[in-house]
């Protein structure tokens, strides 16, 4: 039987980051600067009065269906299925207004992929498969296969479990040396 | 730590079945003859010509949002919480267009029910609990944990699982006696 990789979609297949901070720029009319969010989620990265606008953002109807591909999700993605069995799961319950919009985004970004393979779960401890690659901690703590986790500027301060830094990363931690 | 189960909703939380065969009458002008249903799922239980009204059945905006709660479902799975781990896994990315209508009927008829606790997925194979009650068999072939079935006509005559008849069956296996 193949191993299974467990794989995230937001801050790890789609650029939630990205999007949020483009938000924040377009209704404050400033960056959030890059070194305020080491270590930090972008909720506690601004001042007090902006966090209900920053966590307001995920429930906007519309959000979730047009962050931007993660760069080089979409080729390791196909590769991995190869010679891993892949699911997508992702903590849609968080925000139920999310559903519908997460499908129709990996149905336009990632054809290939099949919906038996798609999970839309809260606490990801449900998730029987060997690796998660995540970029939320807190998901490994009950999780019984291997946490990878999957850099994002909220988790550098993390050390307790085996990083990626790209789907460059993924690729070599799973598939080995690039094809030449 | 707790055991977990896992818990599917078509024909065991929710009576799917009742609500399709009343469709059925209201389409066609004549009810399905209960026997004709045993080890059979109503698509092949009808007449060819009427399989695809049936199938279509399932695709109507609004058809999971007001089905009938099981007889017994919510006193028991509050019961199991109790002393268990619980889950509520459902096929729904069969029907994508279930999601919202899905989590609102646990909503309004299991409102103590946690989200973190909801898993929308396809093959269920990546759930990792130590028992998933389910009236599809197929769910039960790469399931690592222990398939109970829960009795509909379609599955009378699959005879490799534990089996239970209703949420009082349910009661029995998993809590024991009634308390008196």
């Amino acid at each position: 039987m193949r191993q299974r990789i467990a794989i995230d979609m937001d801050e790890v297949m789609a650029d939630t980051l990205t999007k949020r901070l483009a938000l924040y720029l377009a209704e404050f009319g400033e960056e959030i600067p890059a070194e305020s969010l080491h270590g930090k989620k972008i909720y506690d990265a601004v001042a007090e009065e902006r966090r209900d606008a920053v966590s307001s953002q995920l429930r906007v109807a519309g959000f979730f269906r047009d962050i931007p591909l993660m760069v080089g999700a979409r080729g390791v993605l196909a590769e991995l299925m190869e010679r891993y069995e892949v699911f997508i799961t992702t903590a849609a319950m968080e925000y139920p207004n999310s559903f519908t919009e997460k499908y129709e985004w990996i149905k336009e970004h990632l054809p290939f992929f099949p919906d038996s393979h798609i999970v839309f779960c809260g606490d990801k401890s449900i998730i029987h498969a060997d690796f998660l690659i995540d970029d939320t901690p807190h998901h490994f703590s009950r999780f019984a296969g291997q946490g990878i986790l999957f850099t994002a500027p909220h988790n550098v301060n993390e050390s307790r479990y085996q990083r990626v830094d790209s789907w460059s990363d993924v690729r070599k931690r799973f598939l080995g040396e690039p094809l030449t």
